[in-house]
């Protein structure tokens, strides 16, 4: 049984944590937060998590509102086999400096850069590499959503050349300060997008060109995806394929799942913690190879596709499972993931 | 002076008889309305326009409402050289049988199908071949954005393939009744969607192939442009054609025009009659020649980008110009377009 202490109790945080509570080869030894807020009183009430604090002085805030904590951070990662760190981007490589003083392995996420750590996961795609090594970083929910369906659609396409355009989700749903409202925002106006070139930390040698915006709305990414090709490939065997690979869904439009708040509701239906949908949802109908080209469509919950990644994050770096496969199998099982 | 009935004066109809009305070569000579809300009155007591029925049993309610009528649409198009049909997509079809019986030109809009004219207009790239014809289609609001950009780089770039994600506005401002308001939806999720051959129809012989889908805003839709080009072209000619191209605009997005949001504040700034913005802007930090394939966005103003087109389809139909350039340079000057 290792132990893991999550850093960072915030929208990845939080679920990494019950992820991690749901496996039987891991256990929470500890989350943390920066402030006595809702969250860090339901980690205590409702989850009963030991709670840990980032910002000692504060520890008077966290008393005054009742909240009952059971230390710092740097006595939380003593304990601690990993930690998986949730914390912002711009704290991270800061927090770097006292794993490796504690001796303490580290997960980090997509806010991150890949120089930080050298080393980028995904599970399918990339699993081997983190596999024994001191520190790695989850790629971030439109990196994992790519790779997810590029890295299924490789070995039977012979991809020549991605293109993608990636509209994003303006906020996470619980961010009332943060818009747009009312308007299309190229972000970044500079094209390609960073995006790319992150996707090849994790699936080295392909060919990605990004553009993405932000659009008015809360629940889900979007992306728009053209795929060269060199070989002759049926649509079918894309959506066969697809079908079979786990995290990834081909759902039908014409079901009723023709957009993302359809697809969040679905999620609902399938009784998910948070209503979290861990997949990749793919719709059916945008399934199509025309020529030496093949189109589709998939969104991407950008709250919750990275959280299955970090369990089998945390089984490579601690040398838990050796196939990634088994690692996949085992984390998906536990989550209820399709 | 050419005389030129409006038929359906709503969302395009109404700029479309305002900008005849700011020609010298052409008059409004009547508008249609089918009900008598707030655009039936201000047409008549705002605007000073002769309002025909087009369904002549609802007289009563025009005389109830107090609005004053000059008759039916029959009435209308007998007096006209020109009916410009900016009535719902279903109708126009009907409408050719009356204005073939009453020998009177016709010029549709994007909601119709190509075939029901056989000839569809965009004034840069096919005016010639509507110059004295009886009827023609001007294209969409999206395939003029996409013809007045792509024929402006066609000339300096040899153009082997061109792929558009179109992130669509869900809703036009005064669409009360309409979505999404906090969701993504492929729009169609089948994949191409039909706005590439619609390009087509003005730019013959090009490859272009998209895909489209809503999102919760109603100010302007957005494209991400992918131009694959058998060529050796530099970034910055692209940047200098599209520069000198009148109703295209190169805008910064470091000037604080870095969404649809502000590209319509922009256009009250200007003065614009109903704030409208006839110009595609296309980001200039989004233009970039990469390798063998260049990249751009731009936003399309929905309500307005086909107000001058339609001005410009009737010179062509009445041949009273015959140099499209010189016909573009008119009405830009008479609408106060960049």
């Amino acid at each position: 049984m290792k132990s893991v202490a999550i850093n960072g109790y915030g929208t990845i945080g939080k679920r990494v944590a019950d992820a991690v509570a749901a496996q039987d080869d891991m256990k929470v030894i500890g989350v943390s937060k920066t402030r006595p807020n809702y969250e860090s009183r339901t980690a205590v009430e409702e989850k009963g998590y030991d709670l840990y604090i980032g910002i000692p002085e504060r520890a008077d805030q966290f008393k005054e509102a009742g909240i009952e904590i059971a230390g710092t951070v740097e006595d939380m990662i003593q304990e601690a086999d990993v930690v998986v760190d949730c914390t912002p981007g711009t704290i991270g490589p800061q927090n770097l400096e006292m794993y490796k003083k504690a001796g303490v392995k580290a997960i980090y996420q997509g806010g991150e850069d890949h120089e930080l750590t050298g080393l980028s996961f995904n599970a399918i795609s990339n699993y081997d590499d983190s596999y024994g090594k001191d520190y790695t970083r989850v790629v971030s929910c439109n990196t994992t959503g790519l790779t997810r369906t590029l890295s299924t659609i490789d070995p039977i396409a012979d991809i020549k050349k991605v293109r993608a355009v990636m509209v994003r989700r303006g906020s996470d749903p619980s961010e009332v300060k943060k818009g747009p409202i009312n308007s299309i925002v190229p972000n970044p106006p500079k094209v390609p997008s960073h995006h790319g070139p992150d996707v090849k930390t994790v699936m080295e040698g392909i060919d990605v060109t990004t553009m993405a915006l932000l659009v008015p709305t809360t629940l889900m990414h979007q992306h728009n995806i053209m795929v060269e090709i060199n070989n002759e490939v049926e649509t079918q065997e894309i959506i066969d394929a697809l079908e079979k690979r786990s995290r990834v869904l081909v759902v039908d439009a014409s079901e009723g799942l023709g957009s993302t708040a359809e697809l969040m509701e679905y999620a609902k239906e399938l009784g998910r913690n948070r209503n979290d949908l861990y997949e990749i949802p793919v719709w059916r109908e945008s399934i199509n190879v025309v020529g030496n080209e093949l189109y589709y469509m998939q969104a991407v919950h950008q709250e919750s596709d990275v959280v299955p990644e970090n369990i089998d994050a945390i089984r490579a770096l601690l040398e838990m499972e050796s196939d990634n496969e088994k690692s996949i199998a085992k984390t998906n099982k536990a989550m209820g993931i399709l």
